[in-house]
């Protein structure tokens, strides 16, 4: 069965190319990758910041964060 | 046709954990993703940095270096 994974992003230039190329590259068969806009979804931002992600574009698989490169820390997401 | 995916690394537990994660988790279909570990091939580290790889773990996708967390900084392993 597909396992869940959660691309979270801010919809800065890093971000958009990070999931063009990597979050829409997972392999289907494995995951069920679903995006979330923290700029636009707020209220998912202590969700993302539980999982241990730091900054965004980042990819949480099983729980666990995977950044990639650098656009924005979660912290200025806040504001 | 499947593009080719690079992810270099160099054996450490990061490292070890996003190729687990992530370079095994590209869709087969799409790529055919290559491991390097440069702590072994260190005559392909020229080519990694050449990519715009500055640290491992890190995929190079199309020409590009999507640096996934941080394991050790390419220069860390040149010495």
């Amino acid at each position: 069965m597909a396992q869940k994974a959660v691309f979270y992003h801010a919809g800065c230039p890093v971000c958009v190319d990070a999931e063009t190329r990597l979050a829409l590259a997972l392999d289907p068969r494995q995951f069920d990758v679903e995006i979330v806009h923290l700029g636009e979804k707020r209220g998912r931002i202590a969700e993302a910041e539980a999982a241990g992600v730091k900054s965004v574009p980042a990819l949480v698989i099983a729980g666990k964060p995977y950044h990639v490169n650098f656009g924005a820390a979660l912290s200025d997401l806040k504001g």
